[in-house]
């Protein structure tokens, strides 16, 4: 008798990242997955596109997340605060770090997860930019923050999946701001 | 009779760009490309890996220009004004405008090559931020100055392709770079 567990999809994920990390993503397959999270591969392709998707999977509420809160803010609010509150509001998302971590080191060892996690920035750079134009900034301002805004997620996100465990990943965001408004300035 | 004609290298880039944009690169052979170049399939062989390094000749010398440029500045020279130095060097080296932007249409129809095109950017950032940290800039603001100056980079190049004749690639770059300090200075 197999008994009930919860989470299904939690377990998939869990069990793909152990495989990725001790097998490499190339040489996991989806029955392999699914055995070590005691379901069936059935029961993977219900929660997951395919094997790759698993390490993708939050990326829309992550990108709502981002665009969101700059589409919200105030209008009156000045495009970089904006910014730094959508920052924050992603950061919030991203709160198991130990994930984050293995995920990580998983995408670093394969040329086709890297070009993927590329391609995903470079369309949440430009939902950002369209809305920052719909803020009313102008091109080629509004492109320049969202580049701006995902090198500083990119950065403070390596400091914080490396980091000591009493690094608090929006402060590490507010750093990063800092040091960039530091160097614009010729500093 | 064979006439002999210069310039193989220059005419199999022409032959190439000018069918990837009539039937798009997936569909074109190297035996196309070095057919409408008067020229023989071992010719293309010996100046190109395969059709799609066609597109992506002279990034090292493009790499280069940027990184040596920043490597060689002054001590005394603010990174900002360094990288600003380095993008005006870059830019000197696109000047056949035509060219780069029949480049980027074509790139824009291929996920395939926007992937290689977004890979080529991120060696460059962190080739980039290496110089940096060289010059004694610390992490993050080595990596974060890196990645503001290929997003201006990029934003110029867009503007520079698609702008009229008379806009100048540098003055775009010295725009750009004016725009996100505004930005980031809260404006």
């Amino acid at each position: 008798m197999v008994r009930w567990e919860p989470n299904p999809r939690g377990r998939l994920q869990e069990a793909a990242l152990a495989l990725y990390g001790e097998r490499g993503f190339e040489n996991t397959t989806v029955a392999e997955i699914a055995e070590r999270a005691g379901l069936t591969e059935r029961t993977f392709f219900r929660h997951f596109a395919d094997k790759r998707e698993v390490l993708f999977d939050g990326a829309d509420a992550f990108t709502e997340a981002f665009v969101g809160t700059v589409r919200n803010a105030p209008a009156d609010v000045a495009p970089i605060d904006a910014v730094t509150a959508a920052l924050e509001a992603a950061a919030a998302l991203l709160a198991d770090r130990k994930f984050a971590r293995q995920r990580q080191v998983v995408i670093a060892a394969s040329p086709e997860l890297q070009e993927r996690e590329l391609s995903k920035f470079a369309s949440l750079s430009t939902a950002l930019a369209d809305a920052l134009r719909q803020r009313g900034l102008a091109e080629p301002a509004a492109t320049l923050t969202a580049e701006l805004a995902i090198a500083v997620f990119r950065v403070a996100f390596e400091r914080w999946i490396e980091g000591s465990e009493d690094q608090d990943f929006p402060q590490l965001i507010r750093e990063s701001l800092d040091q960039l408004r530091a160097v614009t300035a010729g500093a």
